[in-house]
């Protein structure tokens, strides 16, 4: 089958045609030089396109219930009259993929729908990190016209400070019942959530549930107040009975309409482009010197698998081009 | 104060002399460029006398008790004659620090022992990523006679995989009565596993640790026999009574040993060098390209910030220079 042409491409994602989609984000998440020209022409081509999507992060330790949540909550926005994406951040076993217990089919019924789109890795075998070109997948579907774009950020190894940098709003999952849920939860990664949702809020559960928001609200509100920073809401739910999901979906747009009021928004992404920018330019670096001077790597290489100390070796090769 | 000569540091550094080993990881993991040619030479200085250590990363979920384990183990092991020192990858918050209950004083009773060291905080403000200097630090340390390091990688948005990338020997921690511990476990984090060690084995929990031990045993050897590789050993254990340590030691040390009378350990850290080489040329090439390029910098993010396209500003500043 030939190659469809960019002004294909183009077309088939604005009309969100599921298979160029695939194909587009696929094509921007390529790092071969012979796709790097497709590649530009096809994001310059969709750029304008792009719809105003709210960005969401979510995250969350293993089991907390991300995929059931974003399921729950996507057909609730569905029923809204939104349409979903999700990026799942997947730190997929780059021997033989998917979780321990065999693979469940994740987000069954969100995937069915119409107006959901689900990317299942955009993590490129890269376990703990997010991929180099995730905010250019982004961009595809929100030219694709979804105005919800979830990021999943999958179980351990995660780098969540990475995600925040690709999302308007990060929001924390956590679960009661575990015993010592607040200690679970270092300081470090509440301050960058927005929004803080307990789920497993249901039968016999729910009081727990409830109890551990209360502490979370005041932990959050010692926690901010020193710096200054606004205080994330906390919100009860269970993605099991769908308790709780307006209240969810609301907290989400109430915190993104805050961001374009006050102009936070605009302020943000550019924060984040600047930070993309040099990503990028990292990567650019990398491939052309790597093109560029094979003979002297080679040689490096040699002298790493001799016993040399890295550090000379990279200060040698450096000096030496 | 005048700073320390490269040769007083080095003399310190092999006496086991704490402030010179601060002070020499401090100036190992500077990326200020005044920094380097002292840093350089004060590696090459040690790397001759850095001892033939055992390197044991020690992961797993917040609350898991990975610093709790470290120190009931780094006890046991002082006392059968061995040297220990500590890397704390800490996904410190940048605000403040810290976890959210308050600081616990962690490995208070290791950090009073002469055969420890105990470098709290390597992440060099990284939420989540393990700093561009870890592996010359461990260096520093093998160079003052420690026998084995310990990389501690807490909380959610660690590398696990950067950090198996620096190691001997990597160990998952693992609690039971958490409800759902297997299907908590990433598979892709079970495959990078070493060593198991399932944590809180004592009173009440002891038959449950028992019976996750059991369960996990078996789940490796479904995981590992499908691909060839070693099964990883499962040890229960319980940091608060210190049930189970000398298992867990004797588990690391039959491990490392393992390594050595195969072969495997050299190819492993030769291996690990080269892709330490890779991310120090990266790191050298990013430093380099925006020192000479300042001017084509500010105009590259003035265009991001009047909200060109990342990509094509990243490629228009690669080709122009």
């Amino acid at each position: 089958m030939p190659k469809p042409t960019i002004e294909q491409l183009v077309d088939g994602v604005r009309d969100a045609d599921r298979r160029s989609i695939a194909q587009a984000i696929t094509l921007v998440e390529s790092v071969r030089a012979e796709d790097d020209e497709r590649s530009q022409r096809l994001l310059e081509a969709l750029a304008p396109h792009a719809c105003d999507a709210r960005r969401i992060g979510i995250s969350g330790i293993p089991g907390a219930g991300k995929s059931t949540l974003i399921e729950a909550l996507g057909m609730h926005a569905i029923g809204a009259g939104h349409r979903i994406a999700v990026l799942a951040v997947d730190p997929t076993s780059a021997l033989s993929g998917g979780s321990i217990l065999g693979d469940k089919t994740r987000m069954e019924k969100l995937s069915r729908e119409d107006a959901a789109y689900i990317r299942p890795s955009a993590g490129g075998g890269q376990l703990g990190g997010v991929a180099p070109r995730t905010r250019e997948a982004m961009l595809i579907l929100e030219a694709a016209g979804f105005d919800t774009v979830f990021v999943e950020t999958i179980g351990i190894g995660q780098s969540e400070a990475a995600v925040r940098d690709l999302v308007d709003t990060f929001a924390l999952l956590t679960i009661t019942g575990a015993g010592d849920d607040l200690q679970g939860i270092k300081r470090g990664v509440l301050e960058l959530a927005d929004l803080i949702f307990v789920t497993k809020a249901d039968g016999d559960n729910e009081a727990a549930a409830t109890a551990a928001a209360t502490e979370l609200r005041s932990a959050m509100h010692i926690l901010r107040s020193s710096h200054g920073s606004g205080c994330p809401e906390v919100v009860t739910c269970s993605a099991t009975t769908g308790a709780g999901m307006p209240e969810v979906w609301n907290a989400i747009v109430a915190h993104h309409d805050g961001l374009k009021t006050d102009g936070a928004l605009d302020s943000l992404r550019t924060e984040q482009d600047l930070r993309w920018l040099d990503r990028r330019i990292d990567e650019m670096l990398r491939r052309r010197f790597l093109g560029s001077h094979v003979e002297a790597m080679e040689k490096a290489r040699e002298a790493v698998r001799r016993g040399e100390l890295v550090a000379s070796v990279a200060r040698r090769v450096l000096e030496a081009t």
